[in-house]
C-alpha cells in the first residue's frame, strides 16, 4: 500500500477526552475516531489490525472445531422472555419496538438464540456435540463507557456456546475452548492471566477469566506467586486465619456515641483497633431487607453475598428503610435485639470477643457484645472482599494483586438455558434429556487495545507482527532522491509479489516526519532506503521493538526482510 | 471439512412459507434459518458463500482504490437531522434511544456519518479524491420483508463513498466503481443488466442500477433490443408517438353518466377508445393539492411526477379532499372549470381532439374536451409510464420488458450531503468548496440470494466455483468399503494441504442420500471413489453443472482435479 493514497489522519497531540494510552494511540494513530458516546468507528488501519485479530479467533476457532454461524443483531423479546432475561437484564440491554410495535434486543450476547436454534434442529445425541460461534456486532448501554474501544457500547464479540450430551462431554469442550483461547491470546502478543471468575449473570457452575495484567485493568487480579492460584477479586477466597481472643466476655453496655460516624471515627471514639467492630449493613435482595455482618476492617464482597443469597437483583438499602428496619437513624445498626429480619454474617464475626456495634437506636452503640450471647445469626458464609497480603487459600503465601482487563471469559452454564427454553435431544438410552451447555467470549476492540496497552512506548505502538497493520514499511529517504525512491519501490512490489502486507511511505514530507509515524503506527519492521548507504550497495533494517539496526546488502535486501519477518512470526507460534 | 462433523440441516421438504425458489434452496439446503420476519439466521455453509460474496467485493473494491471502514450501527439523531433526512425517512428506519433518552438511528445506509467523517478529517484538495467504504450490518424495517434475505430487514450492505474536488473527478470515481461491479458480478457468475435509474430519496443527479435478470425481479427493466438503451421502469422513457388527428373541433357538452366509474366503464358508454379520455387525478404534493392530467390509456409513473414537482412526498388525495377540490365525488374530476388547484399534464394531453373527461360534477362528464379551448396547463412533463411495445427514444426500435433483482446502485449525488452537512475542503485557488459525492451500493445477502436465483435446477443449486461453499465433495462409495474410505480420505487429505476447500461425506447414509445432499448443496466438483472403479484404478469426477462425468486414473486423480478447478475458475475470470 502507498501511504501517500491511504487514508492515515495520525496525531501530533493527544486528544482530550482520553485517559488510557491504547485509547490515546488508537486516535493518534489515525486508527479510530468517535462517533458519540461509546462509538467508534475503524479507520482503515485500524480495520486491519482488528481484521488480523478476528482471524486470528477464527482460525484457533476452526482448529478447535467450532463452526461459525451469523446470527441476527435484532433479536425479538419472546426468547429472551422465555430464559427469563428480559426482566433480568436491566437498561444495559438495548430495546426497540419495530413498525408494528413487536420489541426486540439488540443482541448484548446470544445464548438465547444459538439455544433456540439448537431446540429446533438438534433431536438426537448423534448430532452432539457441537460447538457454534459467531463473530459479531454486540450492543450494551454501558452506564459509563469509557477508555475507547476497551468498554463502548457497540463492539464486537466472539461468542461460541457448546452444546454436550453430559458433563464429561462439557469438560472436554470447556478445555478445548480454553486451549483454543491459550493459542488465540499467544498468537496476538499478549500475557494473559487466567484466573476463576463468578459466573453471574449467565448463570452455571464455573468460569474462568483471561486477563492482561495491566494497571489499567478494571478488574483486580488475585494470585497466590507460589501456587498459581488465581481469581479476579470477586471471586477470590482465602485462608480463614482468624482465631478469637481468650479475654473474658464482659458484661454488655450501651455508649451514647453522638456525631459519631464512621468505622474510623468509632474507632478513635472507642480507641480500639476496626477488628473489634461487627460492621452491620441493610441490603435489599430481590425486594427483602437482610441484615449482613462482617467485621470492621473487612469489606463485603457484594458478589459472594448475592450468589450465598441466591438473590438475582442485590442494593444497598435506602435510609427510609434503613430506619424503618433498625427503629434507628443511618450509621446505627447492629445484631443485638434486631427483629423481624434475616441476619446472615462473615465467618469473621465468630471470632469477635466483646465487640462494638449500633444500638439500633440514633446515637447509641453497644460494647462488649458478644455472637450467640447477645444476638444470633441465620447463617453464616464466606462474605470477604480478599485483601492484598490475605494467605492463599491451597499453600497460604501471601496473595499478590495486579489489575487486569478481561479479553476472555468461558463458562460452564450446565442446562439454564436449555432447561428455560425446554431443549432436548433423545439420548442412546433413549430417555429425552438437556444438553449441557458451555459459552465462551472474547471481546475482539478490547483485545485490540490490551495489545496496545501491553506493548508500547513513548512513540507509540508496538504490534507484535501476527497483529500489525503492515509487515514492514519501505521508507526512501529523501524522496526527492530517485535513487532512493526507485529502488524502495522495487523492494516494495517485490514484496507485494510474494503476498507480505507492505506500505510504503511514498509522501511528500520530511524523513523526520515519516519516522515519527512509522513509530506511531508501530510497524514492526522498518526498511529504511537512504541515499547514503546505497551508495555502499546498502539498506537498513529497523525493529520496532527494540530499535536494533541491521546494515544489509541490497542484493539480498529481499531475502534478508523475510528472515527478519519469519524469525518474528516465529516468537508467536 | 469432514461432513460427519459439519453442521449440515438440509431438508427434503420444502417449506411453507418460502415462494421463490432462492429462498426454497437457502431453507433446504441448510444455509439458513428464519428468526422473525426478514431476520435470519446463516448456518455454517450459508455463512462460507456469504464470505466468499463478501470478499469478492472486498478485492474488487480494493482494487479500485477504495478503503475499507467499519462505522457503528448505533448514528446519532443529530447526523440525520443535519441532513435532514431524519424526517424524510419515515418507519423504515429503526429508531431506538439509549438510557438517557438520546435518540440513535440504527444506520440504513451512512451517508451522514461518512461525510461527517469526511468534514471533520479532510481539509484540502491535496487530500482528494477519496473512495471510503465498509461491508456492514444495515438496517430497515421493510413494511413487507419477503423472499427470505432477498428483502429482509436486517441485511448487509457494502457501502462506499466518494468525495471529489470537481464533476470530472466524480465521473472518474463513478465509472471507477461501474468497473469494480462488473467485475464483481462477473466473478460471482452473474449475468447483469445495468440500466439507468431515478435518483430518489438519495438524491443526486444520475445513477444506474445493477440488475440481475429473473422473473421474480420486483423491479421492470425496460431495454432497447436494438441500441442497447435499458432503463428501471420508473425512470425509462419512450419515443413520444402521439399524432393529432384532424377532425373538426365539435362544441362542448356535458353527459350525464351516472353509476360509470371506471375507464372501462366509460369507454362502454361512451363506445369510444380510451385514447379519448383526459384521465385526471389529484394528488397531494407536500401537502397542497394538484391535478395531473393524462391520456385513458397511459399510467401516470408517479416517480417522473414527484421529480417534475420536485416533491418530498406524494401521495393519492383521499375522497374528502377530492370532493373539495373538484366539488362532486370521486370519478367526475376533469379540467375543465377547475379553479384553485395547480394543473399539471402529460405531454398526451396536448394530442387530445374531442376528449372526454369529468365535469366536476357528480354524474356528468363533458364530452368534445379540447385543451387550449376548454381548459388550460400550468405546466407540461412526461409523466407517462412506458408500455411494452412503446418506441425506444434512441432508435425507435420496440421496448422489451424484463424483471430484475437490484443487486447494485450507483448514485452521482453531487453536493446534496457535503452541502447540508457543512464540509468543506481548500481547493488549489484558496477556495473552500464542498467535495462532490458518489455512493455505490452492493446488497450482499440479495447477490447470494440472486445467484441461486440465476443458478438452479430441480437438484438444487449450482454455484458457480468462485463462490460455492466449497470447490469439491469427495464421496467414498460405500463407506463401508474400507478401500473406497482410505483412498478417498488420500485425496481428501492431499487436496486440503494444497488449501483447496475440500468437503468428504463421511456420514453414515446412503450413496443415494449423499448424491441428493451434494446437489441440493450446489458443490461444483464431485470426485467419486466407488469400489467398482477402483478395482479398475479409476475414480470417477463429476461436475455439477452439467453433470459431465469423467473416469481417471487414480495416480492422477489430484493433478486431474486440481485441473479441473483451475478451468472452473477461468470462467468467471
Amino acid at each position: 500500500m502507498r501511504l501517500s493514497v491511504f487514508f492515515l489522519p495520525t496525531l501530533k497531540e493527544e486528544p482530550n477526552d482520553a485517559v488510557v494510552i491504547s485509547h490515546k494511540l488508537m486516535i493518534r494513530a489515525g486508527m479510530i475516531r468517535k462517533l458519540g458516546s461509546g462509538l467508534y468507528s475503524y479507520l482503515p488501519l485500524g480495520l486491519r489490525v482488528f481484521k488480523k485479530v478476528e482471524n486470528i479467533i477464527r482460525e484457533e476457532m476452526n482448529k478447535a472445531g467450532a463452526m461459525e454461524f451469523s446470527l441476527p443483531i435484532l433479536t425479538p423479546a419472546e426468547l429472551w422472555e422465555k430464559s427469563g432475561r428480559w426482566n433480568e437484564f436491566g437498561p444495559e440491554m438495548f430495546r426497540i419496538n419495530d413498525r408494528s410495535k413487536h420489541p426486540y434486543a439488540l443482541g448484548p450476547t446470544h445464548e438465547e438464540v444459538f439455544t433456540e436454534l439448537v431446540r429446533l434442529e438438534i433431536n438426537s445425541y448423534k448430532d452432539l456435540p457441537v460447538n457454534f460461534y459467531q463473530i459479531k456486532t454486540k450492543f450494551r448501554d454501558e452506564i459509563r463507557p469509557r477508555f475507547g474501544v476497551m468498554r463502548g457500547r457497540e463492539f464486537t464479540m466472539k461468542d461460541a456456546y457448546s452444546f454436550d450430551v453430559d458433563e464429561a462431554g462439557l469438560d472436554v469442550s470447556y478445555s478445548k475452548m480454553r486451549e483454543a483461547y491459550k493459542n488465540i491470546f499467544r498468537r496476538c502478543g499478549l500475557d494473559i492471566a487466567i484466573v476463576d471468575a463468578d459466573t453471574g449473570a449467565m448463570g452455571g457452575k464455573k468460569s474462568e477469566e483471561f486477563m492482561v495484567v495491566s494497571d489499567i485493568g478494571e478488574e483486580v487480579l488475585v494470585s497466590c506467586p507460589k501456587c498459581g492460584y488465581a481469581a479476579n477479586l470477586e471471586k477470590a477466597v482465602a485462608k480463614n486465619n482468624y482465631s478469637k481472643s481468650d479475654e473474658e466476655l464482659l458484661p454488655i453496655e450501651k455508649v451514647s456515641t453522638p456525631d459519631v460516624g464512621s468505622i474510623e471515627d468509632l474507632v478513635e471514639f472507642f480507641k480500639t483497633s476496626p477488628e473489634k467492630f461487627i460492621k452491620t449493613i441493610i441490603y435489599i435482595a430481590d425486594s427483602n431487607p437482610v441484615a449482613v455482618l462482617i467485621r470492621g476492617d473487612i469489606e463485603i464482597n457484594e458478589v459472594k453475598l448475592k450468589n450465598s443469597l441466591k438473590a438475582v437483583e442485590l442494593q444497598l438499602a435506602d435510609s427510609n428503610t434503613i430506619e424503618k428496619v433498625t427503629g434507628a437513624k443511618v450509621g446505627f445498626a447492629g445484631p443485638v435485639n434486631l427483629k423481624n429480619i434475616k441476619i446472615i454474617a462473615d465467618e469473621s464475626i465468630k471470632y469477635i470477643v466483646n465487640g462494638i456495634t449500633g444500638a439500633n437506636e440514633t446515637d447509641f452503640h453497644f460494647k462488649n457484645v458478644n455472637y450467640e450471647r447477645d444476638f444470633q445469626v441465620d447463617e453464616f458464609f464466606d462474605l470477604s472482599t480478599v485483601k492484598e497480603g490475605d494467605l492463599c487459600i491451597n499453600c497460604s503465601s501471601k496473595l499478590e494483586f495486579r489489575r487486569g482487563i478481561e479479553v476472555g471469559h468461558i463458562f460452564k452454564l450446565g442446562t439454564k438455558y436449555t432447561e428455560s427454553m425446554e431443549v432436548k435431544f433423545l439420548d442412546k438410552d433413549n430417555a429425552e434429556k438437556h444438553p449441557i451447555m458451555g459459552c465462551y467470549g472474547i471481546g475482539v476492540d478490547r483485545t485490540v487495545a490490551a495489545i496496545i496497552e501491553q506493548s508500547n512506548d513513548k512513540f507509540g505502538i508496538i504490534w507484535p507482527i501476527t497483529v500489525a497493520p503492515f509487515e514492514v514499511i519501505v521508507i526512501p529517504v529523501p524522496l526527492k532522491s530517485e535513487n532512493a525512491r526507485n529502488t524502495a519501490f522495487d523492494i516494495y512490489n517485490g514484496l507485494l509479489k510474494k503476498d507480505y502486507e507492505v506500505l510504503i511511505d511514498d509522501r511528500e514530507v520530511s524523513p523526520g516526519f515519516k519516522f515519527k509515524d512509522a513509530d506511531l503506527i508501530g510497524i514492526p519492521i522498518k526498511v529504511i532506503v537512504g541515499d547514503k548507504n546505497l551508495k555502499n550497495n546498502k539498506i537498513e533494517l529497523k525493529l520496532r521493538k527494540n530499535n536494533e539496526s541491521i546494515l544489509v546488502d541490497l542484493n539480498n535486501a529481499e531475502s534478508e526482510i523475510e528472515s527478519l519477518i519469519k524469525k518474528e512470526y516465529s516468537l508467536y507460534e
